[in-house]
C-alpha cells in the first residue's frame, strides 16, 4: 500500500489571517481497503473561503475541526482499488476527500462523476460553487426579469456564475471586483452589463452611476464596507442574499456591521443568509441544469489550477489575497 | 372663526437630538370651511419616533418637511362645523391633523372614529402603533406556535402590543426594556414570559439565559447594540422584523451596523424591514381584529397622556428619553 502525504490542521486562525504554521505536513501508511471499501488517489483539490471558517471553528454549522485533523476540503479522486459493489477501479469521484494524497473510503458522501464537461467542473461550475450560486440566487434572492442585480466578489468562482445566471433570467447585472483585469473579464467574457472596480475608489458613487434606478437584488460574497455601500443603494422591495464574507475571513474577526441595514426599513428590503447544504437533495437536478447552460454556451466558467500537493496551504491563501482567477483548484 | 396656535418646523435635527429651537409657535386665523369642507378642533395628538425622521428628511419614503411647515403628526379631532356630506358636527375623526389647534379639511385621509373603546385607542392600540405591531409580526416575522419571540423596546407602545399578539399566537415571549419598572410591567401586566433590563448590563448573556434554545423571531424597535446582541443569539431559521431604530433617532446619526448580521448565514436567518403604510388597505380589518382582542381581555394597552398644546415639543422629546409609559399622547 502507498504512503500518503497529508496536511494536518496545526492552528486555529482566529482573529488573524491564515499562516504557514497553521498546517503541518505528515505521512501516513494507507491501510488496504476492507470489504465494502475503496482506495482513492486524489487528483484535484478544490478551495473555498469557507475553509478558513472551518479552521476557526467560530460557528457550529459544520462539525468542528481539531488540531491534528486532516485538513477538510473537497476533491476529485480516482478509484484505484474497489471492494465496494458501487465503485470500480478507474471511476472518478467527487467528495470531501481532505488534503491527502491517498485515502480509503466506504463510499459515504461520494458522488460519481458523470458529466460531459471536464471532471474538474464537478469542483467548480457543477460543484458547491456553482450550486451555491444557483441556490442563493434562485431560492433566496429570487430575481425577476428586469431586476438590476448587483454581485460582490463578482469575478470569483461563485460570483461569476451568479451574474451569468441572472442574465439568463432576464436581469441587468452589475458586478464588483478588484482591479481592471477582473472587471474587463466580467464584461467581456462573463457577460456582465457593467463592472465596478472597488480599487478605483468611491464604490457607493460607482454603484449609483451604474444602477440609477436602485439595486433590486444583491448577492453578497464579501461583507464589510462593500456590503454597506450596496445596502445604501437598494431599491424598494430589494432582496439581499448573504453568501459569504471574505472581508471577515481576511481580517479574521468580525468587521463592522453594515450601518445601512436600516435601509431595509426605508426600502422594505429583505436580507437572508443561507447554507447551500440545506438543498443537498436537489444538487443532482441543479447540476444537470447548470451543465445544460454550459453546453448551450450561456454559462462560462474559469478555473485557476495550481500544481503540487505541497502547495495546498499556499493555494488556499490565494483566495484571501484576490490572486485567483476563477475557481481555485490544485492538481496533484 | 377661531385663531389657531400651530407648531412650525424650524430646524432639521440631523446628526443630533431634537432641540427646543427646532420648533416655533405661531398663530393663524382659521378660514371658514368652504363647500365640501369641515372645521376641526384638535382634541389629542399622538407621538411616534418616526416623527424625528420626518423632521430630518434623511429618507424619501414620506413627503419631505420644510422649514415653516406645520409639524406633521396624527391626532384626534372633533368636527365643529361641516359643509361636507360625509361628516356631521360632533363626529370624532382620526387623521394626520398636524400640530395645530384648529384646521379646515376636505376630509381626505380622515377616519371616522367608530369603536367601542375610548377614542384615544385610535391613536394607540388601534392606531398606526397597533397596526404596525400586527403587520410587522404577522406579515413580516410570521411566528408559529412554540417560537421564542424576542422584542426590543418591549414596553413601548408598539412593542407591548407585539408581545401580547405573539402570546395569543402561542409563542414564548421575552421583552427587552430599560429599567425595573418597565420590566415588571411587561411580565405582570402585558403577559410577557420574561423581561430583560438592558440597564442591568450584559444583554447578550441575559438573552442566552432567557432564550436557551435560541431566538426564533426578533421584533426590533431600537437597533444599535441591542439589535447586535439579539442577532448573536438567533436560532436556525430565525426571522427578524426591523420596525424602528430609536437608537438611531437618539444619536441623530447612523449607529454602528450589527456585526452579527453574519449569523444570518450560519443560522439561515431572514431580516426584513417594512413600512406599515404598504398595508393601508387592510387597516380597517386589522383594527377590528385588534379591538376584538382588547374586548376579549387578551390585549391590554397603556397610554401616557400629557396635557396642553404648548407642551407638544416637550412631549415628543419624552419618546427619546424613555420617559413615556405606553403610547405617548397629548390632550389639548
Amino acid at each position: 500500500m502507498p504512503t500518503s502525504r497529508q496536511w494536518l490542521l496545526n492552528g486555529h486562525p482566529r482573529g488573524r489571517g491564515i499562516e504557514d504554521g497553521d498546517f503541518v505536513l505528515a505521512e501516513k501508511e494507507v491501510s488496504a481497503p476492507g470489504d465494502g471499501e475503496i482506495l482513492l488517489k486524489t487528483l484535484y483539490l478544490g478551495f473555498d473561503p469557507a475553509q478558513k471558517g472551518w479552521m476557526e471553528n467560530i460557528a457550529d454549522y459544520v462539525a468542528p475541526m481539531a488540531i491534528g485533523d486532516v485538513m477538510r476540503g473537497s476533491g476529485i479522486s480516482e478509484v484505484v482499488e474497489s471492494r465496494h459493489p458501487g465503485f470500480a477501479a478507474g471511476d472518478l469521484i467527487m467528495g470531501s476527500t481532505g488534503w491527502t494524497e491517498w485515502h480509503v473510503s466506504d463510499g459515504t458522501g461520494l458522488v460519481k462523476i458523470d458529466t460531459a464537461l471536464p471532471p474538474t467542473a464537478m469542483l467548480s461550475v457543477l460543484g458547491t460553487t456553482g450550486v451555491t450560486a444557483y441556490c442563493g440566487l434562485f431560492k433566496v434572492a429570487r430575481p425577476v426579469a428586469g431586476d438590476t442585480v448587483l454581485v460582490s466578489g463578482a469575478a470569483g468562482a461563485t460570483g461569476s456564475v451568479v451574474g451569468q445566471l441572472a442574465k439568463i433570467a432576464g436581469c441587468r447585472v452589475v458586478g464588483i471586483a478588484g482591479g481592471e483585469d477582473k472587471c474587463r473579464w466580467l464584461v467581456d467574457e462573463a457577460g456582465y452589463d457593467a463592472a465596478i472596480d472597488y480599487k478605483a475608489g468611491d464604490v457607493r458613487r460607482q454603484i449609483r452611476d451604474h444602477c440609477p434606478g436602485g439595486v433590486d437584488v444583491i448577492f453578497d460574497n464579501v461583507g464589510g464596507a462593500i456590503l454597506n455601500d450596496m445596502l445604501g443603494e437598494i431599491a424598494t422591495g430589494a432582496r439581499i442574499a448573504i453568501c459569504g464574507g471574505i472581508s471577515r475571513y481576511e481580517t479574521g474577526s468580525l468587521p463592522a456591521g453594515p450601518q445601512n441595514y436600516f435601509n431595509l426599513v426605508f426600502r422594505r428590503g429583505t436580507m437572508a443568509g443561507f447554507i447551500v447544504l440545506d438543498w443537498a437533495a436537489e444538487f443532482p437536478a441543479i447540476r444537470k441544469r447548470l451543465e445544460g447552460f454550459v453546453q448551450d454556451g450561456r454559462l462560462t466558467y474559469r478555473e485557476d489550477v495550481q500544481q503540487g500537493f505541497e502547495n495546498a496551504p499556499a493555494t488556499l491563501k490565494r483566495l484571501f489575497s484576490g490572486q485567483n482567477r476563477g475557481k481555485q483548484l490544485l492538481q496533484l
